[in-house]
């Protein structure tokens, strides 16, 4: 068993850096910019609070092991914002071959069992077509467009966001997982677009 | 359902501001103090790691609910460090009325019927007497031992805390849920106490 906890706890160790990335989106009350790990936290309470919007066959335990665990591949391959320049709604080949080097070293920190079943959840969210990992994702997008609507615009003003770019890079994927939610949302955000 | 969703947006606002609350401990870098918000993240994974170490009967869906709801109410009543002077392994009357309304108002945001869940699945981990409880308050209590055994003594040092201290304020719960991981870390710990 020593050498098992000696692992989960280098493991739990390496987690910790995700609290040192930051992504592009501010705290609600603007004061700084959010860390991947604390928005990880928001996105597993958006998830026990939206619940009742999940279809009947989203296992909620596992979306919320998949939140706590998506960005972890950040510590090393960072964060990247959704709207900078040259944006699109889908990960470069080269930011994508980042994050499974990510994956496969930070997970392999754990012992094998566990690290191969905490990449097979990640590798579940990433691929986005899972009912968990849809209703997954449209929180993980829903969660940074509440937080612009209460820094009134926040990131969407920096980065000049038309109405087009929020319904291709955000929306799609809200509206997959979260239909109703995302009618209700994109009103709110509409009039803060810049 | 306009109205359900509006109150748990507020909610979820509200519970940004989880972010900003600052803790005795450090990030395990050292760089700066560990916020309530990325210290709950950081517990839900604990407990995904060492659910290997958890009781037959300890449901881990409903220890990492309680792990993500348990420091809302620091919004507004604060952190309180066990080690800080005149500390103890239990919270004070007056601290205990401060989460009580805290808990009453920052729940209160949500609708009724979800607001007395998540309440309900606070007033568990607080008592800290069903089995689920008692194992994620074992890792609220080891998170932060282990963030001091990175920080070569952190807040032990800053505090001046005694084994007996430890023991008696720390491991007495760890003990509780996670008696294995507490003969483990209580060997790395002791040696960097001041």
């Amino acid at each position: 068993m020593t050498d098992r906890l000696a692992q989960q706890f280098s493991f739990l160790q390496e987690a910790d850096r995700l609290k040192t990335v930051l992504r592009a989106g501010r705290l609600t009350d603007g004061s700084r910019r959010e860390n991947s790990a604390e928005h990880s936290w928001h996105l597993a309470l958006y998830a026990m609070v939206l619940a009742d919007q999940a279809p009947a066959d989203v296992d909620l335990s596992r979306v919320m092991r998949m939140l706590i665990l998506h960005d972890l591949v950040e510590i090393d391959a960072g964060d990247v914002p959704i709207h900078a320049a040259g944006g699109t709604a889908h990960a470069s080949d080269a930011q994508q071959a980042a994050e499974e080097a990510a994956a496969a070293r930070i997970f392999g920190l754990l012992p094998p069992d566990q690290g191969a079943a905490f990449r097979a959840l990640w590798d579940e969210f990433e691929a986005n077509t899972t009912p968990d990992a849809i209703f997954a994702k449209s929180l993980d997008r829903v969660q940074p467009v509440m937080q612009n609507i209460a820094n009134d615009g926040g990131s969407w003003k920096e980065y000049g966001v038309t109405v087009d770019q929020l319904d291709s890079r955000v929306g799609a994927k809200i509206r997959r997982g979260l239909p109703a939610v995302w009618d209700w949302v994109r009103l709110r955000a509409l009039p803060l677009l810049p």
